[in-house]
């Protein structure tokens, strides 16, 4: 099983955002959507064994998970994307139940961390850590990345105490969903050569 | 000099799109726009090396240029970035000038494939292709990309005959724009490794 930690910093989290304004009344969803796209999309299919946990700050916490497995009727593009947020937080404020392969819960980020740390291996994503290409990678593991900020010290104190290893990407600085591809396509690589799962 | 050049075959190409309707009456300008995101941006600034054509379809052909080194008021979520496409088509189509770093032309495939061969060696993104990390890419190089649908066979045999070489990224079918992320971090890498360019 494979993880991706997506903190939205100030994501709007009670789904009043507009459409048609994802970076400025979503609080910078347009990251958060695509960081979805590029986390659980192939070309035509879903990537079953993958799951994204969007811890959404930019109001009274709460964390979204959306489950690769289970995942139904998920477009790729941005606002599809968003739009399927959006309702996930509204049908949790009205105490419906969420879409298929979705679950919003009230979790922080201390205890999505947490919660992770349960079942996985964490891995904080940060310019800088050691090249994913040497490291050792294997199992489940979780990826936290920050959205356009990166995680504060408070934050990067507590993956640090859960004892998350860092782990970088190349040199240049890329936005939180090149990221994602990019660890998706390494750890594919890895598998295809049979030298690391998943 | 990097370029991406996009083919979308069902692209709106006269401006007259819903920015709120991208994958329907854009003809897939989410993949467009996306495409554009993954080729030029890294996390706080544009790739001036990079530039990306997009050969637009669903109409009379245009062929949209955007050239990193140039262009200016980008931001890279797909709506803006669609509304920028927009923009231009519609400038274009009444004799305005486009915005800085963006030329708008009737170019079809043909004509854009044939004008890139003419100062880049061009490569064709495509799965089986010659895996990127034992190619031989290094000078100014052109990636040529479907959008949602390969090339067609016609379009195939126009790059063929231009001796266009076809590389492959692993054994997973990705997106345009995962695609072009992988391909701009490749590429990235054995720059960094000073094992090619650029």
């Amino acid at each position: 099983m494979r993880r991706f930690l997506v903190v939205g910093h100030g994501a709007n989290t009670d789904g009043d955002f507009r459409l048609d304004d994802l970076p400025g009344t979503g609080g910078r969803m347009d990251i958060i959507a695509m960081s979805v796209s590029s986390a659980l999309f192939l070309s035509h299919e879903l990537r079953k064994e993958v799951e994204v946990w969007l811890v959404l700050m930019g109001g009274a916490p709460h964390t979204l998970k959306i489950i690769g497995s289970e995942a139904r009727y998920l477009f790729p593009d941005e606002r599809n994307i968003a739009g399927m947020i959006r309702t996930n937080l509204l049908r949790h404020r009205e105490g419906k139940r969420e879409t298929p392969g979705i679950y919003v819960s009230d979790m922080d980020f201390r205890e999505a961390v947490e919660s992770a740390s349960e079942d996985s291996e964490i891995f904080y994503l940060k310019e800088g850590g050691k090249d994913i290409r040497s490291a050792n990678i294997s199992g489940n593991s979780t990826f936290v990345l920050g959205d356009n900020k990166d995680l504060t010290p408070e934050e990067e104190e507590m993956v640090e105490k859960i004892g998350a290893r860092k782990i970088g990407l190349g040199k240049k600085s890329l936005h939180t969903y090149q990221a994602i591809v990019v660890a998706n396509y390494e750890l594919d690589r890895r598998e295809e050569s049979g030298t690391g799962a998943p």
